[in-house]
């Protein structure tokens, strides 16, 4: 058993979230679709901690990597004031797609929710596809070494 | 065989929508969560197309319906001002399961997104699982027939 | 003095509204700042309905109408389903200033809050003040006139 | 010059928030609104640090604190990734009133917006106005000492 193991520097990105009284609806609990948006902080905190700025991201003229898909899983519900950790694992998918795989987990690490994004480089201009970035390639080889 | 086939009167609900300031992110597209949101608008207005009271069914305290599972796939972008129409097609899945599939149409019909939502029947103090209510059941037939 | 005084065709814009259960918080209302979010739609229907492209209006190059202040009572409660109907009224402060002054009115004409949000024109990239455009100049007379 | 000087011990809560790629909208910074919903974080953070129970708190049936009554000053653009600090200072008003200021300070502490919120504690059943309860009490009472 050798420490260059393939999965041994693999960490998923950790990310700390309060459940704020905005993210909840009348039945008392976080609003589905805002479990997702939450998803997307732990991206973007993912992105900052490996020196990504994220208003350039976001609103480059050569390249955006808008999401084509996500799905999501909910376990057990989150209330107004949870300690939730949303810990992340991105993935490339090929040359122009990668998807992020999130865990939300509340206390004790019980799974709260289980969720993917898949997103797809393109021109922004133009909105055709093209090869993912250095930037976004460092950030994937980033959160796997 | 005969035009009153079974699904001879299966007809989707259908929910306009405009675009909003609000739904938009600094990418100048609406932001990926928020078009989940606006099915859930759509849901809701099946609702009370069908005479169901939303205040009471969203905080009833004998029978709440969250949503276990969503996804969503997006194929163009929308815009500020873009004006949509969001079909949806609910089906039950099991005694206490459903699952409400909408499309995001835009102009000439074209489709921009597809989303499911699946839900369960619980008692919401408990949060164990229970029979669809019979209100639901309407709803599901309603939009069946 | 005649009945076609100086304000006798002030009609102020009015955009109905349905409370959704996005709009709602834990508390079973509608969360206090998506009161001005359901305010500033109107702003953007009553756009509209002056002829504005809002997707152009919010992302021109050469001219933005940001909010420099905003502000709102809330008198009543809103529940998931209610229905209300926001009357606005706009008005030029200044060759570079306007505000918008909004009723949020429910079941009956009960008054549920009252806002006000003002604006300023700038260049979007240098962020200097400079006149209202022609564009917004037509829209506050439209809803005069 | 002594130590119990009257404001010796006064001290606004801080809190500290990244701007979120949600908080943004398409003309690329973020919403009006949101800054509203972000004072508001900070309320729930220092309720938190005086030790209440956040889930119980929005959500009592004996007692509520809605807004009735907010405003905000902007004095500049906040972009997706700035780093915020709010500081707020609670004061009460009357017996059933009590007002929060805030102050959102960007880099260097430039000043980005100034707000305020005003609260009337309540009965959530029957909405009538109550005293403040003793929790709320040792609050505004835990940031002025």
């Amino acid at each position: 058993m050798s420490l260059e193991s393939d999965n041994f520097n693999q960490m998923p990105f950790t990310y700390k979230r309060v459940v704020r009284f905005q993210d909840t609806d009348a039945a008392g609990v976080v609003y589905f679709a805002n479990v997702l948006s939450i998803c997307h902080e732990a991206y973007e905190a993912s992105l900052v901690a490996a020196n990504i700025n994220l208003k350039v991201f976001f609103t480059d003229s050569t390249a955006a990597m808008p999401i084509i898909h996500a799905n999501v899983d909910f376990f057990r519900p989150l209330f107004c004031g949870d300690e939730t950790r949303i810990t992340l694992q991105p993935q490339q998918l090929s040359s122009d797609k990668f998807e992020i795989i999130y865990q939300v987990l509340g206390i004790n690490d019980q799974l709260i929710a289980k969720a993917i994004t898949r997103h797809v480089c393109i021109n922004p201009s133009s909105r055709t596809k093209q090869a993912l970035t250095e930037e976004i390639m460092s950030w994937l080889q980033f959160w796997r070494d």
